[in-house]
């Protein structure tokens, strides 16, 4: 059996990171998540750059994240990161956030493709960007629940479109993903968000937002026993590019 | 003569914090530089929630900034700051921001008012939140330039409007003024932004914007010598928020 390679670095929550709750924001979670699995990489040397020299990009297509606690202003925090399973097309990547007494405010598994830069298609895994993370091979990588969608004709829906900002694009020249869970989450009201925090997301990427096209959040509310559950989809040039249930 | 407190403090570029040149945003830059004065003044016993018991809280005004070189993703930087002068009602700081060898990449200066949270007015500054800087009780505040205005009918005005986002509002429960800067970048285009740097910026805050007004950001450009120069106006609720002129 191998034994992942697990990383792991501090986080200092700030005040821009975090919303009017003063919890961090849950686009700010992914965006921190990220850059400690980037840094394993790194450190592995694997990163970005050497997988771009393939022509070829780490891309994640499902989230599924239990929220404990988040964590607030000026907490010190340590992000966790595992690469815990791959075969041939799917990798299965774990992350923890954890407050300063260990214990453990977000667990995330995550499901990652690697997409061809020419064909925009998702490839093959090389064996050489996958071998140092100590992952283990298998058959099939763990499914993760599918976000229910959106019943147009059942539900009531409330939208609101967006323009893709300038700010949009990070520094890896795509939207950045987090930020659609940030039009998820911007179509609720502020008395929600005040009264309601996030326990549990489903999230799927379908298709890239690129930048200049408009986008639509969507948004309607289910009930399930004792939970609220409010179910999202982003559509973007005519496509779903992404869907979430959020359980409050 | 009184030796003012400088505080100062490490800071990594993370790849959300930069945009799509791999340099950190301008908005990034002040939500930072406002970071290391909140811990100073953390330090000093005089951050926020003290401030807040009086009723009251300290707004910037105005800043004036040299940008030589921006942080690129990764760099790891100094910030610091020292509260260099005060009067009865307007207190001057500066900020700088080193790179690893200690060179200045960025130098700010500023202008800060208190403002009393019942009558919303600027208000007298009280000794005890201004005395732990050791900063020097002057008769006169430096000045700081004025950003000149669009002339509506003699130039060509390019304009965009926005929604003030749940986003928008951070955890010391007001529009976070760092992202006026973004709605003033985000009408450039992306071309004219891969192909200028901001090389100076003079930035004064008028009126504030809150969460449900709708914001219009209008941008003119005019070249002076060598230099090409922008000048920005954000509009909400039919007031002028915020102008500023960049250099390029």
């Amino acid at each position: 059996m191998t034994i992942p390679d697990k990383y792991s670095e501090k986080h200092r929550v700030t005040y821009y990171e975090a919303d009017f709750t003063r919890r961090m924001t849950l686009a700010m979670m992914l965006d921190i998540v990220i850059l400690a699995s980037e840094d394993q990489s790194e450190k592995l040397n694997v990163g970005s750059d050497t997988v771009k020299k393939l022509n070829m990009g780490w891309v994640v297509i499902q989230y599924s994240i239990d929220i404990t606690k988040m964590p607030r202003v000026n907490e010190i925090i340590t992000l966790e990161t595992e690469s815990k399973y791959y075969n041939k097309f799917f990798a299965y990547r774990e992350f923890w956030i954890r407050d300063n007494q260990g214990n453990v405010c977000v667990h995330m598994t995550s499901r990652w493709v690697v997409m061809d830069y020419e064909t925009r298609k998702m490839t093959k895994i090389p064996h050489e960007i996958v071998e140092p993370y100590h992952a283990e091979k298998v058959v099939n990588i763990p499914k993760l629940p599918r976000p229910a969608k959106i019943n147009e004709t059942t539900e009531k829906v409330i939208s609101q479109s967006y323009r893709v900002r300038y700010l949009d694009i990070d520094s890896n020249q795509h939207v950045n993903n987090a930020h659609y869970l940030d039009w998820m989450v911007d179509v609720l009201s502020p008395e929600f968000l005040n009264n309601y925090t996030a326990k549990h997301i489903d999230l799927r990427y379908e298709n890239e937002v690129k930048y200049g096209h408009d986008v639509e959040s969507k948004v309607s509310f289910e009930n399930d026993d004792d939970n609220l559950i409010s179910k999202h989809e982003i559509y973007s040039n005519g496509k779903r590019s992404a869907s979430a249930n959020i359980t409050w």
